[in-house]
């Protein structure tokens, strides 16, 4: 009686994949390819596909075949692929169940049009361009919020990002991270980064990231490299990895953001092919997400080893570092120094650009800061929690993507990212000996091996807490992170020439 | 009572129409962006989206709106777009209701895997790569068929892409043209056409034909041009018009190309946007859009006052022309000689391809040809009608996409366009006395204005035949098209130095 019904759920649950991934490829297109015209057909398309995928996810017919399937869910072992197939499928339409189609194709649309509308108001150094977008967006936002009457509005919109998280943990957390990044911002010796200030030929400098992409797993046959004005990964299957970056001509900042967002598209890459056309087929979380990015970006791309690993490419892609020893670049790299552009911080102070964020969009959903008060309180909180204060208003509140396509709710799973990352990474290094010795070497296999064993070939089996267990032997936890920050600042300090 | 009605029927309609171009750009992506192995997940993925589409044209929803609108329809005027609508949706529902959606989801699967395969087929220069996949879709095509009992197979298929017209007109077409171009083509000067072998720099191509379809009419908010293996144009809306071309570093077929697929990107950028989101909002036919793309291409791009205008650009793109005088050049891009490979072809033999691929699909359909034999009937019958054997697979059956991505039907609509193409010139002449001075000047405005005002705002409002006799004046009619090849052919004659 059971085997038809799975059938019926694996079938139901293929088509709503499809149209999501259909989606995806509407907003990469729109971020990487889209001629800027194309944005109000494209917003209508892309509502249409997630609204029909929607309607699926809320339909009564999987609540039947759900319904059906609890027997085999609880007599299933834990672990089983199709006790995580019904777990997932029940979350995610007991969420939409909440939510008329009309007002998730309304948010869709407004997401994609505020796309549009960011990347004119950029062009045109313009908030007002985009301010109408964030206001309807909220407007939406509220209307969402109140489809859980009794969830904090906050956690409602979190949970979308990272499953069972609470606003509260993200707090405490944050908390206990801002005085020990602030005393350790102060610690931080000063570091001549002027060799990373310059013209950097971008030709030479896409040559190298693809290069060094190569390197870490990049594979022509399945992946691809595009410019974004924000940079992003997206994964259309496992065979179908497209990063982006922004490159720039005045610092070697999109170089990092390849690595970042190859950290990303690894993850989806490697997760279980037997996950195909499910729910299960991506990763488990947000912050699950920004480890992996984060991981690689900063962890092993800011790492000495690493870089005596390319540092003869950079040398030879850009040859004004010929005369730059490895020890001055690296040290510029790892510069800890307050900083405008959050996706160019440092790793001490660029949880402290999450927290203002997290800060004013809770103040925006309770309506404790309007719209048009915004670039004013983004470039105060700027001030006040980095010293500096934004010239304008790419440098300030237009600087990120996320209020401009909905995201509400996203920002504090980057920090939480951070903060997981050196969980993971304290991990696969008890368990890989030779991870040091294979950084140096450009040996990536076995750190690609180890987080596909041990996290990415999950794809969302287990609720995000439940892999973190698995994956780092315990629940969130800073200590790692503060470790490796104080380690690393000591070390720049004792290094200092 | 039938205002709700329609209503409803837009609303449906519009869905149906973003289902429509979502599959649009996952099929423009798979031909230009997506890397290879990400074919098996998006061959599935369009298979879902267009199965939706699908079942929402041949459900009874639409079925009884239809129904409840016929009053409206008869009692609207003939030009009405309600009245248009209505009837393009009833036309549209009546052939997919009795088409199964499973068989239209393997259709388009299908088709997906087959272009794939048909990539790969050509690297490695192997027709047994693609021939699975030729027969699975022709097996899949005699199932299509079977849902039209009472019609000519070979009908059904050119049907879809060609509203009306009969296997038996396009035989009569055919039999009246083929004497007349085998004639033509013994006519014909020598022509030197050495300036066109050579080296062309890519860079400068490419260059070269960007400068050249600005002044066209195309503009960077609204259209793209990307690299495709085979040259096709899509638009995912009238601003967001995509056109492909493969520019080859050995002659400068790219170039026509471009300039071809630039007609039928014009005219879906010019369909009136009262049009958007309804079936309205395409070309009327594929004849009628490859009038367009031929008459950019040839009747436009292949004249002497074109390139009076374009020639100076040329020159300075590729120096190699400096010492060839404009009427060389001329001559040379005008040259008649059998050649292999169809689109590369020039006016008066290009239409021979057609006939002979024509009769190999009739021939397929109807079992009287096995897959597995199609490689050496090609090169039989390319030897037969143009006196050439393909030297390799590349050359010779795999030189085209339409057999590996199931498009069975369309071939002959490539000889009808040309067919039309100077029909609709030879009115647009009689309108625009200032045409030839126009061209020489560059000025492209009045004749796209001539074309959206007659053809392109239009969209599908009329059946292609009534269309046809709107623009034209007249039912097909090779007349024209045969009085200008014999035109060129004399003057190329009389003009030999």
């Amino acid at each position: 009686v059971t085997e038809p019904a799975l059938d019926r759920l694996r079938a139901l649950l293929g088509e709503i994949h499809d149209l999501h991934r259909a989606s995806w490829l509407m907003a990469w297109d729109q971020e990487t390819m889209m001629p800027p015209r194309g944005a109000l057909a494209r917003a209508q398309q892309r509502a249409t596909v997630v609204r029909l995928a929607h309607e699926r996810i809320a339909s009564d017919a999987l609540g039947a075949l759900l319904d059906e399937l609890r027997p085999l869910e609880e007599a299933s072992p834990h672990e089983s692929l199709d006790a995580a197939l019904v777990r997932v499928a029940r979350r995610d339409h007991e969420k939409a169940s909440r939510v008329p189609a009309e007002l998730q194709e309304e948010l869709t649309r407004a997401g994609s049009l505020g796309i549009a509308a960011w990347l004119e108001a950029r062009e045109r150094e313009d908030f007002d361009v985009l301010r109408p977008h964030i206001e309807r967006q909220l407007e939406l936002k509220h209307r969402y919020v109140e489809c859980f009457p009794h969830e904090d509005p906050y956690d409602v919109l979190l949970d979308d990002y990272e499953e069972g998280a609470k606003t509260a943990d993200v707090e405490r957390t944050f908390a206990g991270l801002r005085p020990e990044l602030v005393a350790l911002a102060q610690a931080v010796p000063t570091v001549d980064d002027s060799c990373l200030q310059g013209s950097f030929a971008l030709r030479s400098q896409r040559s190298f990231v693809l290069d060094l992409l190569h390197t870490l797993g990049y594979r022509d046959d399945s992946w691809r490299l595009d410019r974004a004005e924000h940079p992003f990964a997206s994964a259309l299957g496992t065979g179908d990895v497209r990063l982006t970056t922004h490159l720039h001509e005045q610092h070697l900042g999109g170089v990092f953001a390849a690595i970042h967002e190859f950290g990303h598209g690894l993850y989806e890459h490697q997760i279980d092919p037997a996950l195909a056309r499910t729910p299960l087929a991506t990763g488990a979380s947000s912050a699950l997400h920004e480890s992996q990015s984060r991981l690689w970006e900063n962890v092993v791309g800011r790492s000495r080893r690493f870089w005596t690993h390319f540092y003869p490419g950079l040398r030879r892609a850009l040859p004004q570092f010929e005369d730059v020893p490895l020890e001055t670049f690296y040290r510029a790299i790892n510069k800890v120094e307050p900083s405008l552009i959050r996706v160019d911080a440092d790793e001490v102070t660029y949880n402290l650009h999450i927290v203002l964020r997290f800060e004013l969009e809770r103040d925006l959903l309770a309506d404790r800061l309007q719209t048009s008060d915004l670039p004013e309180a983004f470039d105060a909180k700027l001030e006040e929690y980095l010293g500096l204060r934004p010239p304008d208003v790419l440098h300030g509140v237009l600087q990120d993507l996320h209020w401009a396509d909905a995201s509400f709710g996203y920002f504090p799973t980057y920090a939480l990212g951070n903060v997981v990352s050196l969980q993971i990474w304290e991990r696969a290094r008890a368990d890989l000996p030779d991870l040091d010795d294979d950084l140096e070497r450009g040996e990536f296999g076995p750190l690609r091996d180890w987080l596909r064993q041990h996290l990415h070939r999950y794809g969302r089996s287990f609720p995000p807490a439940e892999l973190l267990e698995r994956v780092a032997g315990g629940p969130l936890d800073a200590g790692p992170y503060l470790r490796y920050l104080r380690g690393k600042v000591a070390e720049l300090a004792e290094s200092r020439g």
